[in-house]
């Protein structure tokens, strides 16, 4: 059955979602926009769609074939996708390999040290709030989700991270840390979904240590474009 | 045998710390200044500090009636008390059966909602970090505590937060929420420390929710040694 786009569902700071006929699918159209700070910076950058649509697409496929369930469906063009219809869970999940960023300017470790192990944070996805770190209790008085669902997602997570360590690492890219949502599909399941791409990941060119994520935007540091185009490159040919 | 003051060992921001004659006893002196937003606001309050130490020191002996040890060994005066050495774990330890303060900002919930169960929230004890909210990961990777001394001092806390609900229910004060340190002693014990007072606690007087603790500076909404002469009249009554 072809699959036809309708109405917006709601727009994003870098993502349109529309209904389709079809109940449970979604289409995805990627936006050129770039925003950090929670949208107090805030560019576009044409190209920047395909990238993320192209990476995303190629890394959920990949997560695909080693058995990591997700939302998307297929690609569709240059900037978009279809993909599962889930109710997003308001939860940032954060994995992390090595220090950076909001971790270690709250704990006051220098970027990247190495963790012993990955560790997994929570934030609360709310733009008013400005999505803040939030522990396992808060996230029960939230009442966001329930114990064993906690449960599930740190396990699905830390298995995500070594899956995507494996596709990186072939690639000649570190993956310091990443961000993920999950859904809730129709029989109320836990889906992987949102996107993967260097805007939810730190991608460090191994040796080099070069950002090939969105850092060199929101620290000023390089090309954007450029640095995506290497993560893409890099991926595809591997 | 007598107990003598030696050299100051440390100043903080409300109390300073002597050493003794007693290699594991400390001579703890109580200030009159208030601060707060990480010493941001701060004042001088003359009698701040007999109160401070009297409240502290009646929750302390109630505590240790009530079997709950912890650093206190006496009051020596009106500002003064011996306490055990310990090594303070960085570490300020919040219990919270009403959400006020960081949590109501944080999470988006209105002050004053009550907790279905009382939550235990860990902050990182460091000036410079703004004692930042931290998740039982970053105390692992901060190598503060090992598993097993977190379950105790959550144990602990969880105790502790019982009886001092008594201890204030008796006087009329409803226990909203409180921040505790520990230490670890000579044999590595963990054992309750610092001080326990409006300055540490959150007291709301029951049926009028008037503020008794240091939200009155805070927020600027009241007379501090009126509402801390009315805690330790209370619990002093009972």
């Amino acid at each position: 059955m072809e699959i036809i786009k309708n109405e917006k569902l709601y727009e994003g700071k870098v993502k349109i979602i529309y209904k389709t006929n079809e109940q449970n699918i979604l289409w995805i159209e990627y936006k050129n926009s770039v925003t950090a700070f929670n949208g107090l910076k805030k560019d576009e950058i044409v190209g920047k769609a395909i990238l993320n649509n192209k990476i995303s697409s190629l890394i959920f496929e990949k997560l695909n074939e080693k058995g990591i369930e997700n939302h998307f469906i297929k690609e569709l063009s240059d900037t978009e996708q279809l993909v599962k219809k889930v109710k997003i869970i308001p939860l940032e999940v954060v994995i992390r390999n090595i220090v950076a960023g909001s971790m270690s300017v709250r704990l006051g470790i220098e970027e990247g040290t190495i963790l012993e192990n990955p560790i997994i944070d929570f934030h609360y996805k709310n733009d008013e709030l400005n999505d803040p770190l939030i522990t396992l209790s808060h996230i029960k008085v939230l009442k966001i989700l329930e114990d064993d669902q906690i449960k599930e997602i740190e396990k699905k997570s830390f298995k995500i991270n070594e899956v995507l360590k494996d596709i990186f690492d072939i690639a000649h890219i570190t993956l310091v840390d990443f961000k993920l949502e999950f859904g809730l599909d129709e029989k109320g399941e836990i889906l992987l979904a949102d996107e993967i791409s260097p805007d939810t990941c730190r991608l460090w060119q191994v040796d080099t240590n070069e950002r090939l994520d969105k850092d060199v935007y929101r620290k000023n540091i390089g090309d954007l474009l450029t640095a995506y185009e290497k993560v893409y490159e890099k991926l595809k040919s591997k």
